[in-house]
């Protein structure tokens, strides 16, 4: 079998010292953190579509990367190619889990048919890899965005046979998620939305919109899929918006249709921020509803309107929403996935290596620090005591019902409440928090 | 009395080819439009806040508008000039409708007992000053943002003393909106939010910010309120992050609490601008919702990063957001709050005619498109043949639940789906709104 | 020869009332605003790129388009095809003019020797479809940054190969394009820029693109084209900041190598967006540095953060971006390209004249409000009247030099100078415009 | 005298193991790194408006902190009370450099009279205070855009005479700059610019603005003023479109007029993010154009569309921009002033010293890391070998003239290029940073 990466053996922790390139400075797969070894904590995966399928193009220009398993076969030979090269990585990288849309790993082929043909070849295939590497599949998808047919979206579209063509997707890649023993199955809206509403009946389209969802759900306990299902928020790009925004519209709609119980969020950074709020707001704002799920782990760029998907390189961000996950008792079948891509000029296929010890060591550095956080109750004991009258008798009895507006507007005018402002001490938190850092 | 603005006679309607920048060149008020006045669909109103108490001050510099009612008197006294200038502004403008804010008409005074006393009091004033004018009260609110005590939140205030001085605020405001024949209640959460993570507990501030929502709920029930329950979603500004960043997580939020019936939503253009949506989405999001209330007519300015509140003035942009509207239904109680303030250059008293005469104008010629758009089924017929199959076999089954995802695939497979996409046609439908505009 | 176009006959103008999608209501050619023809005033063009060369592709999905000029032929035939094409549809849509990249029209070959010969046989081809459709060249342009050896900078690559190769294309392109008579060359940096700062040399790169921008104002004179040398500012995309940010950017960039004399700006509308600027800012700017050029007429959307290069449709915004050319005297040289693409889902062949009929009928409408703008004075004369002081005594002494801070302070304290602030007026003016929009 | 800050003894460093809040645990004054003290290096300033006269209101609500130097007064007495309380601060700091402006310290008077007679008196309690406690003068300003006479522009406004009023203090402020030892004078243009184009003419205000500049620059020289003059870019707020947009186009400006020079740079780091910019891009750019001057130290808010003037905290981000500066050969009369504000929240006056302490330490840490980033060459070798073809024979011969486009065309050809692309090794280079960082 040929060797797509040029390295005799897996990338090691050689400790914050090392000097070397290939090796992991802080991501020590084994070692113990607040009672988990980092590995369980972090449950990283690597993607299948950036790093394998993606050929470097962008909207201005070719492809750029000039892969091996890009060249030289049927497009089912190349797939095989495909899953030499993607599992060689993931083993030689030592990253525990990967992901993948249907359509990265299989050959859509020319017919509904060919797709059910040749994903029931490629499953095999990805099952003995799995075997042969030890590798764990953390989430399967289905991509409903990329062909043609989905231009005026999947679910949403205002043709039902598309609906049923994306029905077929994800019944098969729900199907295989379970068989290839995945912990989670994702749903991303990428064309579920509008490009503008002088075409767009949004009443229409949100109720095709959950209609699938709910069919999601009845096949996986049909199935009986164990995993977690996740809606992957995201504002726009491709569409000009899309339905499932942000995590607090995604738990809108959830409730509005009575699934709220069935689905978490996968959470991509660069998403957040192009939604406009922080990566920390939409982790704290999941765990706060109860629908935290998973990380498609990257950034996006601050100067930068679109997706840029990037490695995370940034410890002091990714302090504070691993801090976030912490408090909210951590992963359970989710994980950090990296979604995301080595930048167009980034050609050598090394680079997939330095993209991704980066990332890794990025993220177990600021679980070290956001570890310390948590133990030294740095932020929560202030936190505690900020919110303190709130278990004193007025804010016990406000919270459990016992006051009107008018009985409490009786209370103020009695006690002559004038209440005085204490500081909100932001900057001699942000110094604590720094202070653990660095 | 003091005339404080210089025109002898109201504002008339003298027709588009009027010259006289003191008269209306579309708006009509009695002029029919399907089957409606324009006074009954536009439902003009004018603020109080940006009008008659600011003075032209902002973050970089001091008053620039030299305001006759703002000087010489004690607070009272001044509360009843501007009370005099802001009604002979309404009458002389001819609109229908005025907004408040409690201390925007009265002085807080320096205890929780004399804002009540001086509530009484002005409360008389007002309800006599709308006697002699014919003028409307569209809606009361309560500013339980702009005094010290509310720097870390109202109803999200850490401390439950804040919370009860708010609800004696909100208690007056929504008892004197009753009582001065208000048609609706708007709760704004400006403060409602956070500027840090750092120092915020996410989880008990919801809580501590529905169980307001619910006493404002039961007081409405218990006085007998008939108007509607409105929230003002904007994403931040002046916090960092607002619980009501928008209309699709005001919803989410409401959904939570089992609130989605009580309340509905007042969108303001600029903090639909704010939150990453069209004024246009926000619009036909709530009506998709069932949550449309009222509108704070303005726009921001694409360029900048802030609520720049200026007056409306794209027919344009204003004849789809008026289609929306149309399409469902129109207005009830709400209507259009002219929520602008002049530009801080704009120093001249009447300036505050030209603004809103410009305004006003803006959305009756959008209304007289908006009402061509609607009649001659522009766009409707177009939309409702895009999504026909919806309605034929394949579609009823999937909507009304007789499929599976298994028996979407089976169904695929055996007719070999290969659905062709049809042109989306957005360029054409553009032209054709045009072709109603120009 | 194969008919791509299901149209017999060009595109005819029928008058404001028309409800014929295929005809102009606006733009009638021949038709006479302010001493000029329409056709003169607006001297419109088409795009080869995104019109014939683009598939419909985006960053998440296969191109949609499927056109019938993109199928069966080696890339010399079809770009033959393509030609056909584009000269049937410039002729039916009756515009006057067309632009390209030369690797639009002329297949890039397989090395630099091929890529020579193709464009020397397209070049002849090209001359005889202008002759027989009677359509000229508005400007050519080498396409420098989609190839992958410019994936990092075409004038700016660290490697100076590359360089050479840039230069070989824009030799060739710059002399095709004055043998074709083309009326403008344009260079467009779309490489030239940088992904991060840490592997790149700000100093260097900058002199490199000043030698290529000298070479080819050094290649325009030798070769005797007569055209105007535009330099068309974007912010950033496909790089993360390009050298060629906006127009003032532009302009010292020009400055500091003493170029600003050889190079206008082609201000793209959706470039000034993504810039922080408005699309009337860019070219007020240019207007007012000398250095207008001409436009790629195309709008984008204000909740993207990307370049989507709609087509134009709203006579609000061109209304006074036209009214800033013609104060300016209007285009020479230049005119309105349209650097528009369809969405991506506006599929069928006849949705490219629903684009341009759109785009051309908006900005003739457009013309004819600000012609209207301009006779009237609307603007004008109260904009003089707001800085008549600095024709007065003081405002000359100043300008002309003949105060210091020291005397300007002496005549402060002598005359006790206190200005009273004057109203901007800005509501009144804007209310002013839309007297004359509607 | 009364002690406005509960301290006993000043800050003292206790190194990065100190618990103290009150203590710095990186910036130590006098250590030295690459050659030089940290005091040295870093020349930090506070600044007087944001700590002293602001009195914590927003748009949205009245002022939150209730210094004891605001209350209880004459203007002339509460100036000198403030001067009390920013010195006393200054010391306690051991911050050795500040910086105002005229009104932060003079009471403005009722006329241009007491302007200077106040004037006069207080940079005598200036010189004093300096004298006293050792503080220095980092650079003073003029005050030239919050008094409403100025809110249509000081140097731009439509009035000469309001030209001259500015002028009057620009003279004082930069002559008592002067005779204080401040090492710069700053000129921001915060209402230089506009809010409408409906009103304004570009080109005259350019013209008044050049005019004001080169006033400032002649009477620097005739009264011997040894510091730097300095502009401050800003895009936007408080108006529009300022004409100092950013390091670029002051540039740009600069040459147009023949003052680039005379003038170097202020950049603010969340002036640069609010013009699409990273700080670290804009104090590229100022190095690579001979134009760095000095920093005015703070953060902006990734989410927030305005200037929030956050205190430092990122050390990733500040070791990237020192690194910059130490490439450029550090300050000369520059340096970085916190030109930073509490949040609104931070009542206490103790959080200013947790403010300014974490925006020390912060900057200390990352000169710290910018210094090994500088000794061991991490990114300048790679950088230099990427450029290294420019220095060998075609990369010469191109910079040096000695090529034209034809010759270059003829060399491409004759020597069939075929450049190779290389990795841009971003994900690489940002490893290697993280090394040092963590």
């Amino acid at each position: 079998m040929t060797q797509y990466f040029d390295l005799d053996a897996p990338i090691q922790f050689e400790g914050p010292e090392s000097d070397n390139p290939l090796a992991f400075r802080h991501y020590n797969a084994n070692e113990v953190v607040l009672g988990k070894t980092m590995k369980e904590h972090l449950r990283f995966g690597a993607c299948y579509w950036h790093n394998f399928c993606w050929n470097g193009f962008d909207v201005f220009g070719e492809g750029t990367f000039d892969r091996a398993w890009h060249k030289g076969g049927s497009p089912m030979e190349l797939a095989k190619l495909k899953a030499d090269a993607a599992f060689e990585f993931f083993s030689k990288l030592t990253i525990p889990f990967y992901s993948f849309h249907d359509i990265d790993a299989i050959p859509e082929g020319n017919s509904i048919q060919e797709y059910v043909n040749n994903f029931a070849e490629m499953e095999e295939v990805l099952a003995r890899k799995q075997e042969e590497t030890g590798t764990k599949l953390l989430w399967g998808t289905a991509n409903v965005f990329s062909n043609k047919r989905f231009m005026s979206g999947a679910a949403t579209n205002p043709d039902p046979e598309v609906f049923a063509y994306a029905a077929t997707q994800i019944c098969s890649a729900m199907s295989a998620t379970h068989r290839l023993g995945g912990q989670n199955y994702v749903l991303w809206g990428g064309r579920e939305g509008y490009e503008t509403l002088l075409n767009t009946d949004l009443r229409q389209e949100r109720e095709q919109y959950a209609r699938m969802l709910q069919l999601a759900v009845e096949h996986k306990h049909k199935i009986g899929f164990k995993g977690t299902l996740l809606i992957e928020p995201k504002p726009q790009e491709p569409t000009k918006h899309q339905y499932d925004y942000d995590t607090a519209t995604v738990y809108g709609f959830l409730k509005q249709y009575g699934l709220e119980n069935e689905f978490k969020v996968n959470i991509e950074a660069n998403h957040a921020t192009l939604s406009g709020h922080s990566f920390q707001h939409e982790v704290a704002t999941a765990v706060s509803l109860g629908m935290f799920g998973s990380i498609d782990a990257n950034r996006g760029d601050p100067q930068l309107g679109w997706d840029t998907d990037q490695f995370p390189n940034s410890v002091e961000e990714m302090a504070l929403v691993i801090y976030e996950i912490l408090k909210g008792g951590g992963f359970t079948t989710g994980g950090f996935l990296f979604d995301t891509k080595l930048r167009r000029q980034s050609i050598d296929p090394m680079d997939l290596f330095h993209g991704h010890i980066g990332g890794m060591d990025t993220l177990a550095a600021a679980l070290k620090k956001a570890a310390v956080l948590l133990e030294q109750e740095t932020l929560s004991k202030l936190v505690a005591q900020r919110y303190a009258g709130w278990d004193q008798e007025l804010g016990r009895q406000i919270l459990s019902g016992q006051h009107s507006l008018e009985s409490l507007k009786q209370y103020a005018l009695q006690h002559k409440l004038d209440p005085k402002p204490i500081s909100g001490a932001q900057e001699m938190l942000e110094n604590r928090v720094n202070r653990i850092l660095f």
